[in-house]
């Protein structure tokens, strides 16, 4: 043992600068995507966002998928974490309604994510792999919000939670597509009943 | 007034022929998709496949879009008309599961359509339009055929036939995606709960 003490604090150093450079592309590159599509998007229209050298967004994303992987598992968390705290609150069916409602306002987001699911369920797909796992972190993490509210009495009990997770994100991944193929589509109040019927499916 | 009467007769003279011909080409364009893709597929394949011109399949259909479009309106034309024949016979839910099973044969069509439906969801996308009314004619004459047979007692009474089309083809879409992504999960058990509890909402 050294004397001097080596537990690096956090937020400080250079892994924190690595950090928080990799955070600072992530969001620029979630704003070229936006504005430019994933495939008009481009590593060097990132780096100039930033005024870095296109060799440093390099370094840190060798691709422009390991960007666009490291968008979606940004805002893939930030949407578990405040579902599954909505569930506990709201009951189920409001905080999938509330999140729907927010997306409402990036139809460009979700496009992109509906087009890359499509492409990458073939097994030769670069992100294959990856999109594999994501779908069952959302079947799974949506289950277990569901049976933690059920068991904490917070929800209404429910007895087959796996059901409710893997129906709730196919209904919405479903009328969400027919959303964003015709916006006059009135995908929220269609969710909502569709929700309903299948918690109490899953509750029976 | 002629006294040569001058009505044609169906599939004679140069129009049948034209319309054999194209549909020969639009069968041998499904197979070249199948087997290469949208992406990987060419005209120049397909004119190949029938011993045809390059120039002579271009006439029929100027784009591999054209070509594409009147793949999807063939296929999805026999699934409507064999789901709404077999929604009388079976009832609404033992009908679309018994396509949903028809199509765990061909994964690779049903990924084409996923892919292409998400795409063409973009406003600018040459194929907007088309999608647009392929998901209204989906919709449509699903409800019209739940419609029919609740209206003829073949099955139980439904109140909102639109409703049930909708989250139907929504869940289908929805459940059929997690499939593609990984052919472990069980989307038919899935399905036909979502189903059920779709089509009691829709009947109460």
């Amino acid at each position: 043992m050294s004397d001097t003490p080596r537990i690096a604090p956090p937020r400080r150093g250079p892994y924190a600068n690595t950090a928080r450079r990799k955070a600072e592309i992530v969001a620029a590159a979630a704003s070229v995507f936006m504005r430019s599509g994933y495939r008009g998007g481009s590593l060097r229209e990132i780096a100039r966002d930033l005024e870095l050298s296109f060799t440093s967004v390099k370094h840190h994303f060798p691709t422009k998928e390991h960007l666009l992987i490291a968008v979606l598992e940004e805002y893939d968390s930030l949407e578990t974490e405040q579902l599954n705290r909505d569930i506990a609150l709201l009951g189920v069916v409001d905080a999938a309604i509330a999140l729907a409602v927010r997306n409402l306002d990036k139809p460009e987001t979700e496009r992109l994510l509906a087009v890359m699911s499509a492409e990458a369920s073939s097994s030769d797909h670069p992100a294959h792999e990856w999109f594999v796992r994501r779908y069952e972190n959302i079947r799974n993490s949506m289950a277990a919000g569901i049976r933690t509210a059920s068991e904490a009495e917070a929800i209404p009990f429910v007895a087959d939670a796996d059901f409710v997770a893997s129906a709730f994100v196919a209904l919405w991944d479903g009328l969400q597509l027919q959303w964003l193929i015709d916006p006059r589509f009135d995908m929220i109040d269609r969710l909502r009943r569709g929700f309903e019927a299948i918690l109490r499916e899953g509750s029976r």
